[in-house]
């Protein structure tokens, strides 16, 4: 899940807080049938093992895949593989061309007044200390507003320290607005002259392992070391703090920007026997950050998909085209998704999904549908009712892959799943296997084959829609 | 805990097997009656908070404290500084020296075919590699029996790799058979020539903090660099060597053997008003392993015995002299322990107990007394039973620390804690302040406080006892 995705489910949350009741009007699902092969599909999915299958084999034979690095193409090699053997049809790498930070030595101790070591990691397109390390008082600050509000050149050779600590919600929107630390805080520091920032993890854990991620300096702003603590390192600093003494840390990243490299989109597709009716795109992100094993974010989202799409492989061939889209270089600020665009954004589309925000189970449908296909909507959420889905109020169209597409009418379906334990291990080392529960894992599957079968099959013309 | 403790849990584990029915006997216990006082004080102390106050202070103002090391110092001097403060007498270090091994890098990857980083920490006494490394082929064994199993020399060069999964159990008695795989492992895999040894951790949880400990090698055997993969990477890996290649793994181990250094055993008292009636001996101990700061193993132990003791420091003095200390380096091998009671051995004791594993729920009690003192025992059961604490029926002896003075024939006392969860963060880096639940904590404060008032003030003789 990318800051994009983020920012507009907390815009999202943000107009859902007045018309709370009106969600327990009545829908017009309720009283929609749910056709018999729709409903023996989703059942069936309810037993899949493909989405399982994908996640063990990308997380065991290929492991951490960070966007533009040797371990994505070999990501993107195995993908090929995997889908043929699935028997997808076109299947094929489109590669595309993106600039590459890299990692490099991490570390960081407190020098005083209480000497011990701090887990962190540096944030995408974080400067780098001197190798040596760089020594220096921190200067705390509860909020990222608070660092905002601190006078002009008053940071000048110190570390900024932002401890706002994330909660869990639902729907996910709580990472745009704790997220704002990571996203904007590096940014505001640089150009009040801090040296450094660390900032607590945007998560919902209390663990050791840091959670990474993207942040961005404007044009101008010469990118300074940036990095997150781990939140019981964050934590312990934050006690620390609360005893009143300066604390000096020492600092060592050494990250580095190794210029424009390749990456790609692998695409596979279910060709449709109406090329008129449009494609339905769906999909995740292959690239993952490179401390955990990309279980969660996003082999979940490509597992999913896929295995959903998988069931339109034989029997009679689905109205329009399912094309499964495993998008490369998501989390490094979303260069995947607009090389499709780019590729693809005169070809017809119909529908747009994408799944990237891990394996729990799915427990809200909404959609973006233009008038001539409201009914497919009302048959949809009829279909995953079974499933514990419930029907939202709002416009679909989350994602940050599909984004592009999405923005430019492409119709759009959102199948959320539950945000209460995704940022317990987001972007953290333990992204990985171990973290999936196959049961609420199949469920997701069933839910977007209701979903495939429901509109990629529908008889409606479903043309352009005004984007959320 | 130590391995000592776990090997003797486990044997008594085992011999509990038969006489599972003789338990639901009722015992004296029931019918004793708790005094007035007694009450007073457990109750009083489920309210307590000093103990987590002193586990707050030792992780956030110290840190890690690996026995032997400059942070174990600088623990005695904040433990003599904080048991000042809480008023107790006669507080002091004792001071004595130890080998002392610390660790240096450690790294390890997949080199093939399946390439990507995986963590793992270094076993205590663990040899070096060369500092740029060691590759090798990877021998797997599902456990330490089929490691034992392996023909003389079939190891030549090789890094053997022990996959045994832990399971938890309430008592803690599966640390000491699934233990093996560290506790033995290497040893056995140096004596068959393996260039070096990789086990899963030995621990319950599903993450990436590899559970670090100590190892042994006979003597004559030379150390060969020995670590613990992380329980998430050991069962990648095992998945790998499911698919069948030959797998080639490189590590970076660079641990070194530093010499005799100081380390000590912090001491504290309540003056009891009969010296003649022998001491009571609690504590826990102040070493910590490296990764984590230390909190479950063994801050709650320092912090409840603490605790618990701080009750009889107004009032009456207790009829005994109640000595809490908190030992230095139990982790690497109970010198601590040993110390103590080479310094002590010849003072009376009355009894001694131990806390060392964790800060969950105590939920059962065991005693070793002397006949003079059974319904001392009795009335520690009932004065217990509100707590939710059942009476066991083996004699109690838990304790590395206090294990000598135990196996001297001195009265023992066992608070068991709940072994559900403790494994999942034992040795890890994940061993913090948040692990500890502060209500648990308090249960087990006042579990403690119920010992001493029963204990410390019985009016019987408690003499010498046949060591469990």
């Amino acid at each position: 899940m990318s800051r994009t995705t983020a920012l507009i489910a907390a815009l999202a949350a943000t107009a859902l807080t007045t018309p709370v009741l009106a969600q327990n009007r009545p829908t017009s699902a309720a009283s929609a049938s749910v056709a018999a092969d729709v409903a023996k599909l989703r059942d069936a999915a309810l037993k899949d093992e493909v989405a399982y299958d994908i996640i063990e084999g990308i997380t065991t034979e290929v492991g951490p895949r960070l966007a533009g690095t040797e371990a994505e193409a070999r990501a993107r090699t195995w993908s090929v593989a995997k889908l043929k053997a699935l028997g997808f049809k076109n299947v094929r790498i489109e590669p595309y061309q993106m600039p590459v930070w890299v990692r490099g030595e991490e570390t960081a101790e407190v020098v005083s007044p209480f000497p011990q070591k701090l887990r962190l990691t540096a944030l995408g397109n974080s400067g780098a200390t001197p190798p040596e390390g760089l020594t220096a008082e921190i200067v705390y600050f509860p909020s990222v507003q608070d660092l905002q509000a601190a006078p002009e050149g008053s940071l000048k050779g110190k570390i900024a320290f932002v401890s706002n600590a994330m909660v869990a919600t639902q729907d996910g929107s709580s990472y745009g607005t704790f997220g704002l630390a990571r996203f904007a805080g590096p940014n505001i520091a640089a150009t009040k002259g801090a040296a450094a920032i660390v900032i607590r993890s945007i998560g919902s854990d209390h663990g050791r392992g840091p959670h990474a991620g993207l942040t961005n300096f404007a044009a101008g702003v010469t990118p300074i070391p940036s990095a997150a603590l781990s939140t019981a390192d964050a934590d312990n600093l934050s006690r620390m703090v609360a005893r009143g003494k300066p604390i000096t840390l020492k600092l060592v990243l050494t990250p580095r920007q190794i210029g424009t490299q390749e990456s790609g989109n692998v695409v596979a597709e279910v060709p449709g026997s109406d090329p008129a009716a449009g494609v339905v795109l769906i999909g995740g992100h292959l690239d993952s950050w490179d401390l955990g094993t990309g279980a969660i974010d996003d082999g979940a989202g490509i597992a999913i998909t896929a295995a959903a799409a998988k069931y339109f492989l034989t029997g009679p061939k689905p109205r329009r085209t399912i094309r499964v889209v495993w998008f490369g270089s998501e989390e490094v600020g979303g260069f995947g998704g607009r090389a499709y665009a780019e590729a693809h954004g005169k070809e017809r589309h119909a529908a747009a999904a994408e799944s990237d925000f891990g394996a729990d189970r799915v427990w809200r449908v909404e959609t973006n549908l233009p008038d001539s296909a409201k009914a497919a909507g009302d048959r949809l959420a009829a279909a995953l009712a079974p499933l514990g889905i419930v029907r939202g109020k709002e416009l679909a169209g989350d994602g940050a892959d599909v984004g592009p597409m999405m923005k430019a009418g492409v119709a759009a379906i959102d199948l959320n799943q539950s945000g209460q334990r995704y940022f317990d291990y987001h972007h953290t080392p333990e992204d990985t296997l171990d973290r999936i529960d196959p049961a609420q894992l199949s469920q997701n599957v069933a839910a977007w084959t209701t979903m495939l079968a429901v509109i990629a099959n529908a008889p409606e013309e479903i043309g352009a829609v005004t984007p959320k």
